[in-house]
């Protein structure tokens, strides 16, 4: 027979059991800490009409977009899930309750230039607060508390939540004479993590913007202190313009709940740089960094806007939302060393190995062992025992355990801890008891260590 | 602005909110069943070369691909989890330890003809075992527990696993010198169920059986009673024909264990109609029905085959699965009324109602019961309290806390069961233990009623 190589798509992330395992864990973890926020989980088609998923149009997005024909459909598959989802809200506006909170956590596709931890096929990992035609503030304010309990969830600390507010941005601009710059100058401030302070400067300078005017955005923008101190500096631009001022007070609300919804302010800083791309966000944003990853660039990012559906209906829909690029995180985890290699990955808690002709009383043991939610394999192939063995270390199964002639006598399992290297006869019930207990100790470990 | 009608294709799956719900539920009782025999999840591309995932050709399937080009790349959408498993087996062989046993849950695409019930694009949940050169047949005995376990964690009792045994046809038609017929047989004897007896017996002489075979190879397919009963039926054959006497000893086999996996006997029957196509699966081959509705046909088959990746590999690799076609087994249920409307479908557990101004209690209370698992979801918004108690209802939360002024006073929340009506107030610890002990007790309810 002629065969064909097999081979994965470049740009396709395809993972190995064990790896695969870890991100199983983090999307069970973000599945469940999404929900805890009272999110519903919401899953969409990766195909839509072209005319519909594009209907926003331009941009680099459609460069990059897998689109195709399939008998006379123009079909596309989806860049993102905030398209999906305004086209999901606009068509069953009559049927959801406002505010609608949703997650989603998929793929989505891009046809980019395929380079190293660039995917082209890639989850994300969203969630959104969608209201009819109002959103109350308090809904910007409780997304940090998320960004916190999720990346706790996965096992970090060193991470911080920095949010700004496009009000306080647009007012300071309109303060300094400047809203007709506002692209051009966002554009230079998002640079100056990288430039550093004076290069910035020269950059706005060099763009038109007056030396005195320059100067005051860089000392604005590089406010420094607490939260309560960068609240308390701001205030000198107060009374000046109502966009201004409404930003502030936003920005008071966002950061006066932060305790209350268990937020420390270790993990939380207001950073007036971030602008989060030009025309789409209105209100607060969020950008999350690694601390000792500041080059990975932000990690979980989104903000308040004011129209999700407009292309779609003529409902305003209001709304905040994160995302996570949940691929490109993993990829990043796992080269940095960061995934745990102290949770179970195995595919089984036990591995039953019968050392008997009659397996009877294996597949017993199985039956009851699963009955109590441990996870086991049989092992009957017909095979040397050490073949046996060297499958259970290879599969890196936490337990084995045998049955032979003794232990049928003697109404005993042999359980060997394969960490310790411990043996223990003992019967099921309680050897079921032993090693759930251990199991669901280890199951409790983070995915993500630091 | 010029708005574009938002839809969905048609032969496209998208749910509401609650129904959603549903399907994840299941999905999550399909991946922690799957998990409890030893499989580990895997997760491949939705996209792969057309080369690759076309590498067997022809058929009907070929013409149903969605298949196209990005750049100068021809790709096609996988059409199920078989091809990209052998794919993945073959490419990544040297680090897989076998048996190796797998399970996915994935979207495939078929561009079929759109109609009621059919669906161009459908999560399929499949589970394999692949051997590397050989496979117990312990293996294939123990799928029939697999698809019980799943189907009664799901709340089906109504079910029957039918198994046969490929090499028992086969052998059988050896011993009846019509080996060369087999194909034409068995598309006759697939339509028994359908059309009777006499009417099938009738096509196989049309089809130029002769009429004693044509007797006989009734007299073998409608053998009646018990499992038991059939297995001793089948000794008459028994002695004759090697590949016969090989097949009927592992029906035998996969017979005996059930009782030790703990499948009753109400539930399995041994079915010799069951062939499941014509050149793939070469051992136990499986179906389950519904039994109240067997006009849906199965909605779990699989069986044993010899090759999975002979298209990309000369590694001889055996192996047994089954799928379950979830998108249209969950179409089937929703239009039957067998999903319950007992399970909490509601986004959150607890809603929050504020009732002052300042709401930082209500913030510390949800912090707090989402502390404890509860989903918990705080209503902000400035509205009138008709209008809060109606999103209330309409997203059928089991329970409101409203927190005013007497409430913060005394230290107490005030719970509202939605369903009884009751209402208490107490401590937010106590509240919070209620709460959890009733939606627990809840979600333990199976999600599908018979």
């Amino acid at each position: 027979m002629e065969r064909v190589k097999p081979r994965t798509l470049s740009g396709f992330m395809e993972l190995l059991p064990e790896k695969q395992t870890q991100m199983e864990r983090i999307q069970e973890i973000l599945r469940k800490t999404y929900s805890l926020y009272g999110f519903t989980p919401l899953d969409t088609p990766l195909i839509e009409a072209s005319e519909v998923l594009l209907a926003k149009g331009g941009g680099e997005t459609e460069k990059q977009i897998y689109r195709f024909t399939k008998g006379d459909a123009d079909l596309s598959l989806r860049f993102d899930l905030t398209v999906p989802l305004a086209k999901y809200v606009a068509l069953n506006y009559g049927q959801l309750s406002f505010p609608f909170r949703r997650y989603q956590i998929g793929k989505v596709y891009r046809g980019e230039r395929a380079q190293r931890g660039r995917f082209r096929e890639f989850y994300q990992a969203d969630i959104d607060i969608i209201g009819d035609g109002e959103l109350d503030i308090m809904n910007e304010a409780e997304i940090p508390a998320i960004i916190y309990r999720t990346f706790t969830a996965l096992g970090l600390s060193r991470f911080k939540i920095r949010v700004n507010n496009r009000k306080v941005l647009n007012g300071f601009f309109a303060i300094m004479g400047l809203n007709d710059r506002t692209a051009d100058i966002m554009r230079s401030i998002d640079k100056l993590d990288k430039i550093g302070e004076e290069k910035c400067r020269a950059l706005l300078i060099e763009d038109g913007v007056p030396e005195k005017a320059a100067n005051e955005i860089m000392s604005f923008i590089t406010i420094s202190g607490t939260s309560a101190e960068k609240l308390e500096a701001l205030k000198k631009y107060e009374g000046k313009n109502e966009i201004f001022d409404l930003g502030l007070s936003e920005l008071r609300a966002v950061t006066s709940y932060l305790p209350g919804f268990g937020v420390p302010e270790s993990n939380f800083e207001i950073d007036l740089t971030i602008a989060r791309g030009l025309d789409y966000y209105t209100g607060t944003v969020y950008e999350t960094i690694l601390i000792d990853h500041p080059e990975i660039g932000s990690v979980c990012s989104g903000g308040r806007y004011d129209n999700l559906a407009e292309y779609y209906t003529d409902k305003k829909l209001p709304g905040v939302g994160i995302s996570i690029g949940l691929t490109r995180l993993f990829y990043i985890l796992e080269e940095q060393g960061m995934l745990s290699d102290e949770i179970i990955t195995a595919p089984a808690d036990v591995l039953i190995i019968p050392m008997t002709e009659d397996i009877s009383k294996a597949v017993e043991t199985a039956t009851k062992l699963r009955e109590q939610g441990i996870r086991t394999q049989l092992y009957s192939e017909n095979k040397k025992f050490k073949a046996k063995m060297s499958y259970a270390d290879k599969i890196s199964v936490p337990f084995v355990v045998f049955i032979g002639d003794d232990e049928i006598k003697e109404g005993v399992i042999k359980v060997k801890d394969m960490r310790s290297g411990e043996q223990l006869a003992e019967e099921a019930e309680a050897a079921a008891l032993r090693i759930k207990a251990t199991i669901d100790n280890q199951n409790r470990k983070p995915v993500i260590k630091e």
